[in-house]
């Protein structure tokens, strides 16, 4: 089945403490799409401009992902420019220019309300709302965040959250939503407020998931030994997650296989940050995938039936 | 089989958030001697002066701990009072005295020096020497350490590495020892440096296990809700670990069954930290134990054989 992934499309501007890259592909809907589309059929739905690389959209189509939803309109490409500073793990944002994506309003072309798996990039709370107004009931639907919209946007996002089955942030968002230091209280608050499924990313530490009935997993990040570029590790996450799920014959989601999209999400996290902006995702091989998650699998044994 | 233990034992006066409390039975000994004591006998090797109270000896003599290697001198106990702060992951030594501890030698009583399994507490590297001088053929020796000795006894430090199986360190140590920002990398460097395992705690976040030919193990933290005290968490941990080795009737360690003592270590230190000094442990049963084993099983499978 497939999945419908809405978020930005920009150009970045990277900066690490080795290396410097400007005009890459960047936005959390290039990730996530990509991500997804190594699992199921995508449909995006983002904006540009008309200065967008005509390179960019054929790389999309290479990954057979339906561009019905890319909205092309006179104007620049979203514009970010980022350093990270000599951990990788803090970035500052040293500029940063909406152009086109400031009028984005995100319209599905038509055949995509019936999409069964979305996943709602970090995007405005309110954009986030005018799409799930034109879906026709969506199996599961995903949605991403970010501190932004938990500070200025808190009421709009309040009201997604009974809209959503899976919210995913990070630790430090998911403390500033619920303003709780522990992330066991943070999910069960997070869940009260609506969604089944509430997935915290922790960067490097790996990733918790909780679900109804207290069912709880950890997941174990997989060490890597040099990151170049961590820019879209959660989307890249998001997407292989819910690629995963769409993948499956299931009529409804378990706890069992969010297990495994956790584990999937983790693996195209890994592999992205390996490269500059989606390079990494350009010659990744499914077999490759399998191997990683074969050795993530290996990693977090600890009764092995000899 | 046995385990012998060695390093400080003190009487702590610990500060939280949330309360104070004073007197209380400490040091790296303590905690491991009791951790491991669940598991398998004990030989415990450590120093008091003769103010320390009749009290925490018969502790230990309940948990059937071995006390002929435990000297008790003219003076007074070594003293330690520290203060977490807000978020219980940092902590600063508010003051310290050495007391009888500064002369210690760790003198191994007659029926030690053949005890297999060998776990060397955070003391000077000059003092782990001098355990192992007057060992004969241990089985497996576990070594932890810590900043000061990083900083300070380098020299004594590297040259401990060939002669222990396996050492622990938490994660800003291991970087700090290597100068390494990578873990893997530094695991790897660790080793060459003479131990066949690394264990790299990462407090809440779990620990990773590195061994030979590339094999690894992530282990993650079991997510408490409320942690009252983290004094001894890792010592607690090194304890568990080094006692289910010496349970096991094996003739050799291999990397499944350290996989095991690294989850039951994290086991242990899970329920230390809910109380302050060793007060869980006290009313720990084997049964808690278990439960929370397989809370960890559960909590980190991902393929579930339905």
């Amino acid at each position: 089945m497939s999945v419908l992934v809405v978020g930005s499309i920009g150009l970045d501007d990277i900066k690490t403490p080795l290396e410097e890259q400007k005009n890459l592909l960047g936005g959390s809907t290039s990730y996530a799409s990509v991500a997804a589309s190594f699992f199921a059929p995508v449909n995006l739905v983002g904006i540009v401009g008309d200065d967008f690389p005509k390179e960019h959209v054929d790389f999309f189509r290479a990954h057979r992902i339906d561009l019905a939803g890319l909205q092309v309109v006179p104007g620049k490409t979203f514009r970010w420019s980022g350093e990270y500073m000599w951990d990788l793990n803090t970035r500052e944002t040293r500029s940063i220019a909406l152009n086109v994506f400031e009028s984005f309003e995100p319209k599905l072309p038509p055949g995509y309300e019936t999409t069964p798996y979305v996943l709602l990039g970090n995007i405005h709370p309110n954009l986030q709302h005018h799409v799930l107004d034109q879906m026709k009931g969506p199996r599961f639907v995903i949605a991403d965040t970010m501190d932004l919209w938990i500070n200025n946007t808190p009421g709009e996002l309040q009201r997604l959250l009974p809209r959503v089955h899976m919210l995913i942030l990070n630790d430090s968002e998911a403390r500033l939503l619920t303003k709780q230091t522990s992330l066991i209280k943070a999910a069960a608050q997070i869940r009260n407020g609506g969604p089944a499924y509430v997935c915290i990313k922790k960067g490097e530490h790996g990733a918790l998931l909780f679900g109804p009935e207290g069912q709880f997993f950890s997941c174990g990040a997989y060490p890597l030994e040099d990151i170049h570029d961590p820019t879209g590790a959660g989307d890249t996450f998001a997407g292989g997650l819910a690629g995963h799920l769409a993948s499956l014959d299931h009529s409804t989601v378990t706890f069992d296989s969010l297990r495994k999209a956790v584990v999937l999400g983790s693996v195209m996290a890994s592999y992205n940050v390996e490269a500059f902006s989606l390079e990494r995702l350009r010659t990744l091989t499914p077999a490759a995938i399998e191997e990683r998650y074969q050795l993530f699998k290996r990693m977090s044994q600890f009764e092995v039936v000899m």
